[in-house]
């Protein structure tokens, strides 16, 4: 079997700064793959921002750079991941363009992920064409640098597959072989609950900890985290199952035999709240201070941040360019050449 | 009042030649217009034609160069026209996406045009999202050039429509006055009947003459036109309603005050169907012929038709380019500006 070179794309909504379930369900798996992969990407993704937040420019423009600042601070590498926007990127939207005719209004409607993401933003009557449009635009993202493994969280993989569906049929149409099938990378923490027991950490429930709060208020949040209501007293036996001090622990905590043994006493009675959140506050803050301390390095100097994006979307284009020229050739409409 | 200068667009799609219904329908309106016109843009919209034609691009490819004669050869003038082809001009891609995001899948899907197309067209339950999509295409097309007039038949009069409200919701959310209302301008003869005296002259349906045909053709197909079936003899009354040659007599001949006594002399009986088509025939001749010939002549340099479309392309670019940077400056994603 023919081992194919990892090409990694990523990316994040510069909607706001990134928190913990950012950090498990993504950021952790691009700094491990940068090493693995020949080639990564890194998209803050403006273009499909706007899809639904057309009438707020100026947020997602703010939020560019903080989410630069989010992945930088994480580890995400300029010198092995390149990092772009992508309306800078405007191939991306001539193969958007050309992958809509390779994909049917029924099959956008009727996806799970657009399904649930419908309803939630409750559009109604009135959804952004844009909006529905955002998997067609999200095969373009993926495959303008024929990346072919995209860190994913579960939600999304169904639009995955809609971008696996729309490379076949590119390929069958124009009998080519241009694309390759997109393999999903599914973190072992795909979702995160919120601090408050939440199904999901997420800005909109104010549910989160932020790779940027100071370590005040993470020990705010923790001491406001979710645990057992039922366990009142000390003495009181106390459940571990939906208690979110735990589920942290179990995902954050190196010591996983001392996670066990508070767990076993906690059970059984006489281990209080606050030890345990004592516990989380410290083990969250040693892991973000030091990210926080680097993203408040990098913050003061915007300009190599923006000299970074900028040397990744010369870099992008390239691949951009390359790419389309093929595209275009395949669907005959290179006419000068 | 401020009176504004005439920004025109104008184009076809490249799926076949053109014939008699696209001359009276819009070709005649174009060569008038040029003339009153500050700028006249002619676009071959390759991708709106792929939106129904994604598996068969060499069809639309090789259609390229045929409406661009066609046009051409009717006095379409490259020293006062623009000529151009969409997928040449990626700006138009880029706005497109960026207009997605101002019209809803409800405005689109409920639009009387596409409501039609999508039924002639029988896509059932696999309507191209591409396809659904074509009106936000088309005001990107009209709009990349801040073109504010547009020769249109009337069919499509829901579509430019579309596009005055995407500019208004572009000009409103963005708070600023890009681009101002584009005015359809339609033909006094919007719709041409097919000789078959079938509601529209269409290739699809076989009933067409076109510009490129021979003298030979037009006769033949002038023979078996659609008249009055209860007139057999000679000496039977005629219908001159829904008589397909008196309406072309009607469109296509000088002699207005002529084809009036021949409209008499028919209703009372004694002219026989035979004598009609003979003076159509030569009518159409003579307005056809002269257009064949210059078709032809220009046909045999097929290369400086390419040098029309590549100095067209410059010259639509720069102007996409123009107002490319007004869009993303009021789209705040100008972020190295």
């Amino acid at each position: 079997m023919e081992k194919r070179e990892k090409i990694v794309l990523t990316g994040d909504r510069p909607t706001g700064k990134l928190h913990l379930g950012h950090f498990v369900g993504s950021i952790k798996n691009r700094v491990k793959l940068q090493d693995e992969a020949s080639k990564c990407f890194y998209m803050v993704a403006d273009i499909q921002a706007l899809t639904d937040n057309a009438d707020n420019p100026e947020k997602v423009r703010n939020n560019v750079i903080e989410v630069v600042l989010d992945n930088l601070a994480c580890g995400v590498d300029p010198k092995k991941t390149t990092f772009f926007i992508q309306s800078q990127v405007p191939e991306i939207a001539e193969l958007t363009i050309l992958f809509m005719n390779l994909v049917t209004l029924q099959q956008l409607s009727h996806n799970p992920t657009i399904k649930t993401e419908l309803k939630e933003r409750g559009f109604g009557e009135s959804t952004p064409f844009g909006f529905l449009a955002y998997p067609v635009s999200q095969a373009a993202d993926i495959l303008f640098c024929k990346a072919n493994t995209v860190p994913v969280g579960i939600d999304q993989l169904p639009v995955l597959e809609q971008a696996n569906e729309i490379l076949k049929k590119f390929n069958a149409t124009y009998n080519v072989n241009l694309f390759s099938k997109i393999t999903g990378v599914v973190s072992d923490i795909p979702r995160l609950v919120g601090i408050d027991g939440g199904a999901k950490m997420s800005k909109s429930l104010g549910n989160c900890i932020y790779l940027s709060d100071s370590d005040v208020e993470i020990e705010k949040k923790v001491m406001q985290a979710y645990t057992d209501p039922g366990h009142i007293h000390v003495e009181d036996k106390g459940r571990v199952d939906g208690n979110v001090v735990f589920t942290y622990l179990d995902d954050f905590d190196e010591d996983k035999k001392g996670v066990e043994e508070l767990k076993a006493q906690y059970q059984k009675g006489g281990l209080g709240d606050i030890v345990l959140k004592k516990r989380l506050t410290k083990v969250l803050i040693d892991l973000i201070s030091p990210i926080r301390a680097r993203r408040e390095e990098l913050a003061k100097d915007p300009k190599s941040i923006m000299k970074i994006l900028e040397s990744g979307i010369e870099n992008a284009r390239k691949e951009a360019r390359k790419t389309m020229i093929e595209v275009r050739k395949a669907l005959k409409i290179d006419y000068f050449s």
